[in-house]
């Protein structure tokens, strides 16, 4: 497979996922996932999530904003993996952006919620395979 | 919810599971995630998966066998995550537990293949949530 063919399909499983799966550093030298609704994304290069500013993956990011984000689908043997930062934002035009009806259950006091933030994870590079073939890229 | 709900929830997550989620500590700094098929569980003290030995996660747990291990129910809001390490094992009886019927596709040689290796994952400690409620645990 090119590069070229990866990045395009890598992208097709993101347009297709809900659901993102975020690799942190745990601060004590064990890496730690949890799964996350994907929220938005802008290609390949950008992930937005959203979470808690008061969860255990925010202190983390803090900590150390190194982290990979991952898509599957495993019944058709896809998987891409994103390599990059994570930049932790609590400003307006980004939770307004990420922001759903409904999200009042999570976050009672609307979008400026001290505790809602948004994560937008940058990649620098990343890994497509499906069945046997397997391909690094830069982004 | 108490400890032993949390681990009898999890343990019950696990059994259900067809994948596991690998986190390892990719070398550079940055977390990797790879989907594996989980191949057997002793409680949620023990993972097992098996790997080819050429492959990056192998390289990767060479140099650091911290790893973790997460399961995950998305549409119901169950996710577990166990933190621990990872030993790669070559011996027979570790390669026969786990081989099935048609891994030939895989590893041509059998299970004495060079290139099949078994993981076997060590739980130091876990992490289960569902919906809203969040619980640490040791094993």
């Amino acid at each position: 497979m090119r590069k070229e063919e990866a990045i395009a399909e890598g992208l097709s499983l993101v347009e297709h996922s809900q659901i993102a799966m975020l690799g942190t550093n745990g601060g004590d030298g064990y890496p730690n996932i949890k799964a996350m609704i994907k929220a938005e994304h802008e290609g390949l290069k950008k992930i937005w999530l959203s979470t808690n500013t008061s969860s255990k993956r925010v202190a983390q990011l803090r900590q150390d904003p190194k982290a990979c984000v991952y898509f599957v689908d495993f019944d058709h043997w896809k998987g891409l993996m994103l390599v990059g930062r994570v930049e932790i934002l609590q400003d307006r035009e980004s939770r307004d952006r990420l922001w759903h009806n409904g999200d009042e259950r999570y976050y009672p006091l609307g979008p400026s919620d001290p505790d809602y933030s948004v994560l937008r994870f940058t990649a620098e590079r990343g890994n497509y395979y499906h069945s046997l073939s397997n391909v690094d890229f830069e982004l």
